[in-house]
């Protein structure tokens, strides 16, 4: 989408520039397929800006690999080689985080997402990345998991400049409430209402 | 969002793994962000299964560039290089197509549409692509500088296994009858509605 104009102008006492550069959280929502690939393309945005990008998936299996997680790294491996772009972190929970020393929680997913959030509430107090993509996070929120206070505390109190980016259905009205943008992906059609099974390519 | 089950079996004759592997027509449509940002991290995922992906932007300016066309360069020359993922071809109408000798038609959009859709069909019928992902052509179709009618037969009746993503507001009823999955991108909130407009990293 072009460079639109807002629709009002705020009395917020900040100029235009400090205004456009206000960091931002995104939220991806609704039954629809795109939450999560549009949250990738807006990584890939990132990475073209430097930015130092970090996804966490919150996800239940390792073995669950997506397309853009090999092509973030190609695109990481660019930045190490070449300088171009930005750094980008990929951690999975799977069976425990990649940080972690621990053996794998198989059976603790829900000691996982803790773990996961306390890691991402500590790398945003101390500004280690400029974008945080926080895959099918709702997820652990909804299931009471993670507390969706702290969530919105942490957010709203996020000292600098770091853009976070949530996808997953059904998210919270706090965590809706807290965003700037909010995007719900709406199914229309999709191929497994007749009878197709995800392929290669289009869903992983 | 992982592997599913289909909420169907229909009586066509094919096998799973066939209807698996049916080439799909998507379309990412709805006032919302995130159309093109979510076509492109299916590209993604096109280009690591090692797809021969064409991008063809139906926009008016030639100076407009996404970060998404910078990192899509970098990972082409990565599988010219190396030889992982896929190839990516990028087209942007501007003033005039990259693949046309003829000087732009600063002043003839609708011709430069016209010629754009003409190359498309070309390859098209030559299956020169895997993935074909035409940004914002919603806009010429409605427009009525592109025949719908041309467009949905040419999906319906392309040979072999190709894939095509369409994205723009307003998906023509024929094109969305046409397609195999459809998303609406649906705005909740948009910081421009707060006064704030576009900025580098999020809008391109």
């Amino acid at each position: 989408m072009p460079k639109g104009q807002p629709e009002s102008v705020p009395d917020d006492g900040l100029t235009t520039r400090q205004r456009r550069n206000r960091p931002l959280v995104m939220v991806h929502t609704g039954d629809g397929k795109g939450k999560s690939t549009a949250a990738f393309g807006l990584a890939l945005r990132g990475w073209n800006q430097g930015w130092n990008v970090a996804v966490f998936q919150f996800v239940k299996s390792a073995k669950w690999r997506l397309g853009e997680q090999t092509a973030f790294e190609a695109l990481a491996g660019l930045h190490a080689e070449k300088g171009v772009g930005g750094p980008v972190e990929w951690h999975k929970m799977g069976s425990g985080w990649s940080w972690s020393r621990k053996a794998g929680t198989e059976d603790d997913h829900a000691a996982d997402a803790v773990e996961g959030w306390a890691e991402i509430k500590r790398r945003i107090a101390a500004q280690e990345h400029d974008l945080y993509l926080l895959d099918e996070f709702t997820y652990p929120v909804n299931w009471g998991w993670i507390d969706v206070d702290d969530v919105v505390e942490t957010l709203r109190g996020r000292p600098g400049h770091q853009h976070v980016v949530i996808t997953g259905r059904r998210a919270h009205p706090a965590i809706l409430e807290a965003a700037d943008l909010v995007t719900e992906m709406t199914k229309v059609r999709h191929p497994m209402d007749a009878g197709q099974k995800g392929q290669r390519g289009i869903e992983w």
